[in-house]
């Protein structure tokens, strides 16, 4: 008997959803400690997050909400707890620092295992928060046979998600696919802009007047995976890009920090190349 | 017969509200086009907000809605239309000419009625757009004597809101009681910093960085009442309380019409000073 | 004998340069109401805007500084006044409304000669400020003939800036380079994402956070002008591309209004593809 | 023999100022790498900060320069280095955190020489960072007593800023003004709003929709001393204020980082309650 669960559902959308749904609940005598629906008028789909607390059986509650939901519906009875998540990382600190110190606190809804860099640039600092690094370097090897010694350590854990915290290499396809919609990547621009290498110096060729980071899921499609958070910062004519990548890290941390919480909590459906954020 | 409907219930939070009325709605065949629920855990009310179609009769739907939620609720069963307005303006333009371009583009939702102002500054902006302005003077007598010339006016309208597009007089509490949650006023400043006269002022004395605007029911309170929309511009020391002054129109006036959009479609519940907005 | 000039000096950067021309403001027993300058490294290019008041012979003040800076430098002595300017529209009024309630209200630092579209929607509403509005329709004829028939008309016009207030029509490069660096666009995204055609649709289609608009001077390259400014709003999931434009309305008309502000007091240097501005 | 100085005047403004401060640059053969001024009308202070490069003797520029500016006039000739910080905590980490990380990727323009915490909660996060921490109670002793303890500590070690990362105690006017202009704060709220005890929940009563942090120099005065930085987050009715508290943290820790940046390089003069931050 558990206390608290979160439904999220994606269906089709159909009329009595909510009814039949909501039925569920007060047949168990469970309180809805939150709700939230949307329905997607372009494909017909329906998304529903609820939060229910009482005293259930978390199998039974799902056999009976699959009874009253479509067939090809996608459900998920969810035990809130802490997520498990592996991180990647290259050589900037901040992204990384920011998660560190979240978990350093019990703020963050996650238990990390490890942090994997194909530099060993941010060992020591992982070191310091008694945390297992691994140094997996990428030069002299081929892309296959880097990601391939990767998922050698990779696959030594168990996780949720793999968190890029400015992992600045591009994964394979092979990679990607590996872990489908389980990576979450920062990326240092406000996509579809200046998608690919350097954006900042990009921007700054541009003379924009503001600079942003996007958080998002990682797809075979270079920058191209459902957004789930973007932020952005004012910039001038004073900045040189070296300038605006020192300041948007400040956006890049925040925007990946706020990402990371709400995929913790079970807070984003993938929908095609977009998210649903409850 | 309608075909779309809001409905608008607040009462006490019990064990299957959702269930008792999204059955209704699932027994009157309608669908739910959007439906946005909050549980005010302290108080232990209860807020939703739904958009339903189909073919319905509005009363036996609010009489069915009546029997399954509590005998204390606050229904609201509303057909889409557009409200009407009576607005109180001063002298400054940028507000009520904000919400004038949106009339004129067909964009507001409300039907503008009149605009009353103490001072004849904005009749002729008025009169460009075919509207009644009506100057009632509020010097060189008392203020129950001005309200009680304004309110000859005003009652000669039929109206559902009351704005005040940056009318810079205070009303007395008798006035704000006889239109009880029907005033809306935009505050020159991010309540509750800077309550009272030239709130620019007071924030260019204080040095900060950011000013702000407040759209707020008006309650016998003054810049008391629940607000319901705020934002913020930065500004620095080059800015003197003028500049101040100047810059913050704009965000006065996005900010009013923000709340404006936000009440006219029924989307914000007044619960004690706060609001719920959906 | 004038009393306020905006000197406004762009050249090669070299030492002394503000040495020798704040010499001449002294010399000449000028206050300096307020100094900016700015020296970009790469093109080593520097860049100075000063107000200066007193009592001073323009012609004089002019030569005197030419004999300091270096014989490339572009000088500019500017006695402060309402600059002239042209509207181009289409159907859209909010950025067209929000100037004309600016102007209306005497806080535009221009004066309105015409507006122009290529639709009669705006007709009505430039009408109601007694400003010559001239339909010049673009259908079944080609883009060099309507801006043909448009030149017929802006040149019967004097005007120092051309201003595309949602003129939703690409210019030819024959039509901008008669105007060069007089053409002010506002685009409805945040360059240099989603260049060209409707933008809200290819954000929604991305299912970007936040959308945005940009305000530039119009170059022959579409939407590759130098920025002027640029801000944006968050959207979510629940906003359809229609929803998204609606919501962009507001700070496309705040960013186009914000910039022409800037150019009309002269506060931009273009710089190549970038803009400085104080 | 230095090559960079950061030069800050402060003074009465008067004609020819700018001219006979630049001419010693030029006839000492510097660089000026950037330079900014302000007038504050009101007072008739005149504020300059400039960066010269160059081959020049500190001593010798300073005379030289105090030789053609006003007798009153405060200037600072600064060699950019590292500057000497202590912290104070009491149990949250978020501020001190970001801080830190920053100071071990070598990104903190100062030097840490000690964290003092009035709790020992933040003890082992200190400590992960090689820095020393010290406890100093201030239970079951006076306010006198427990300044005594710290300051005690505080003298053993020399130090330009005295930073309060979420110290959560009032300090006396005694303490304040032995480190006047020398000690800077977080503030969780966007002050003036909420001054005092709790911010979060004064704010989550007062049902505001924004929330913000404020960094500023702190005077004997509770929270009215010259402000730094501001900055906000959007909130709304679904957030309590134990969730205002969490989010925040985030614009607590940027605000604070930014001000302290500014601080450090020299950017912020203070002038009365105000400052001026170039």
């Amino acid at each position: 008997m558990k206390n608290k669960a979160r439904i999220l559902i994606d269906c089709g959308d159909e009329k009595g959803l909510v009814y039949r749904i909501s039925k569920i609940f007060f047949d168990q005598g469970l309180n809805i400690d939150s709700n939230q629906e949307f329905v997607d008028k372009e494909s017909g789909k329906f998304f529903m997050r609820t939060v229910v607390s009482g005293n259930f059986d978390e199998a039974a509650l799902e056999t009976d909400i699959l009874k009253v939901i479509p067939a090809q519906a996608h459900l998920q009875v969810i035990i809130p707890k802490k997520k498990k998540i592996v991180l990647l990382v290259t050589k900037e600190s901040h992204a990384l620092g920011d998660i560190l110190i979240r978990y350093s606190a019990g703020e963050l809804d996650a238990e990390i295992q490890a942090v994997i860099g194909n530099h060993k640039t941010l060992e020591k600092l992982v070191s310091r928060f008694d945390i297992p690094f691994h140094h997996v370097p990428a030069e002299h090897i081929n892309r296959e046979k880097h990601e391939h010694n990767m998922m050698q350590i990779i696959n030594s854990y168990s996780f949720d998600y793999l968190v890029l915290a400015k992992y600045m290499r591009i994964l394979t396809p092979d990679f990607v696919e590996t872990f489908s919609h389980k990576i979450i990547n920062i990326h240092h621009s406000f996509l579809p802009a200046f998608i690919g290498a350097n954006p900042y110096k990009q921007a700054f060729e541009r003379g924009v007047k503001i600079i942003g980071a996007t958080a998002h899921y990682v797809t075979s499609d270079l920058d191209e995976g459902p957004i789930i958070a973007q932020n952005i910062i004012p910039v001038n004519h004073r900045f040189n890009w070296q300038d605006m990548q020192k300041a948007g890290r400040d956006v890049e941390k925040s925007v990946l920090s706020r990402a990371l919480a709400l995929v913790l909590n079970d807070r984003v459906f993938i929908h095609g190349n977009k998210t649903i954020v409850f």
